[in-house]
């Protein structure tokens, strides 16, 4: 891939490379352990994985692994495990008791395609796997790293992460959260796992601590300002080009940054997130452009 | 503990260590990456976990790990880590979609102390916390050890163990499956955490393959013996002496190696495996008397 091809032809390569190991982890071959691979879950796991989704987070993993010169055969690994992560989330999200949604990327959802039974053991299966992944032998590691990602990609999902933001946005249809509770809540709900995938390169490279922090830093900033832009859509875009439901959050009167503050805040916070992130890779130089041009890109997304 | 405690002292005992350890590890405290520990999601995943349970797989654990005399404050953790896949499969298993319970050990399901939603969400946070407590630095194990546990986790807990059966059993309502076919979903929907219960004290100690094995079988028919009781109390015991409703598989007209051969040849059965149990272990001596009382507890097991 050029320097000079756009981002979202480097997207599209990078996703090809992440769906096309994840269909040949979800095949139908044993793993040593494993007893049987149940054809209907099995089905179903690739029905909530193999979606064509942007692969934004495994792009992120790869290209922070890139800038430290790690190797991208584990790096690739490990953006598969991250998401499995993500894409059992959205299967449980939707789910009736959930967000109660039919439709994903223009595709029924898991519960939807399946049953409800189906998607809850689906999502189950995916976050399981996605530790297989990680700690399986093909994920050429030395073990201590290994040991390390698979504690911070659980700490991203988990209660004090992902899980937990989800707990609260569930809340927050109650509750109203103030400034601090929206932003808290982000941080968990998407921002947990962004920051993971942007430092899981530097974990992977043994980088040093402060160069680690920058890429930690620099996932803080992807988080919020994806969120940013996916409230900005959910106010503005129509459904078709969303592929899902839209201005479900107003309407069930979840306050968001974009309407505590206005559009007119948000863009330019927007503008500032990108500008933040550019100085906070400056020291990498060049080799950080295609991660710069992710929070670009991320920044301005129209879908 | 003495040798002469009755088995149901020693799992007593070993019970309590294991709710010790899980009543610190959701205690409050923020765990370094942590955002937040949202309070309803915590209270959740406390209730689904800590409620008594007899703790036959964290016992396993322990006396496995004892066995090849493996450190027991690192057992202790894989024990409590393992304790939580379990429980997060029964929180989902409760669901109304799944199995539909309101009532488990006499108390009320996470889904109906507080709602569908919160239920998915403890078992999702329950099943990645246990990846998180493996590879957390206070599980003081060589990082290869850790990698090792956590693959055999994942491996009897996914798509090739637990949450496969769990699938094959919701299908088996439908498709009526052979005396094979019970044996693969009972194989995996129970017998692969217990199988992995009895093995990982072997992981734990960097023990021979050979002894690996040994304990691995010995795991099997553990886990044979304990859906085989199981089966039967469906069929006897009243739901006050289970704390939860039972009659559901035959009501469901579900098959189970009980219908199909009849009691007389399952307590046949269960002999048979207490004595298998015995001569696999045999080569241990005296130093596996606790893992063979352990067995012959569970093949007579009246609740």
């Amino acid at each position: 891939m050029s320097k000079t091809s756009s981002i979202e032809q480097k997207l599209q390569s990078r996703a090809q490379e992440v769906e096309r190991l994840l269909d040949q982890l979800l095949s139908a071959d044993l793993r040593s352990d494993e007893i049987a691979r149940p054809e209907r879950l099995r089905a179903a796991m690739r029905h909530g994985v193999l979606n064509g989704g942007k692969r934004l987070r495994p792009f992120l993993v790869m290209e922070s692994a890139s800038l430290f010169g790690a190797e991208s055969g584990p790096a690739l690994r490990v953006a598969a495990a991250l998401e499995c992560v993500h894409c059992y989330s959205l299967v449980h999200d939707d789910l009736p008791a959930m967000d109660d949604d039919d439709m994903r990327r223009g595709q029924p959802t898991v519960h939807k395609a399946f049953d409800e039974a189906t998607g809850i053991l689906a999502g189950d299966s995916l976050l399981t796997y996605a530790f297989d992944i990680l700690a399986a032998s093909e994920t050429d590691l030395p073990a201590s790293i290994k040991v390390d990602v698979i504690l911070a990609l659980a700490r991203a999902s988990g209660l004090g992460g992902m899980a937990g933001g989800q707990m609260l946005d569930l809340e927050a249809e109650k509750k109203s959260p103030d400034e601090e509770g929206i932003r808290t809540l982000q941080a968990m709900k998407t921002g947990a796992l962004i920051r993971f995938a942007a430092e899981a390169g530097a974990i992977l490279a043994g980088a040093l601590k402060e160069d680690r922090d920058r890429l930690r830093r620099f996932g803080e900033k992807i988080g919020l300002a994806f969120q940013l832009a996916d409230d900005l859509l959910d106010l503005t875009a129509d459904p078709e080009t969303m592929g899902k439901a839209t201005g479900k959050d107003a309407a069930r009167g979840k306050g968001t940054l974009v309407s505590l503050h206005g559009e007119a805040w948000a863009r330019d916070a927007l503008q500032r997130l990108v500008a933040e992130s550019e100085d906070l890779l400056a020291p990498f130089g060049e080799k950080a452009e295609t991660l710069l041009q992710a929070a670009r890109f991320v920044a301005e997304r129209k879908n």
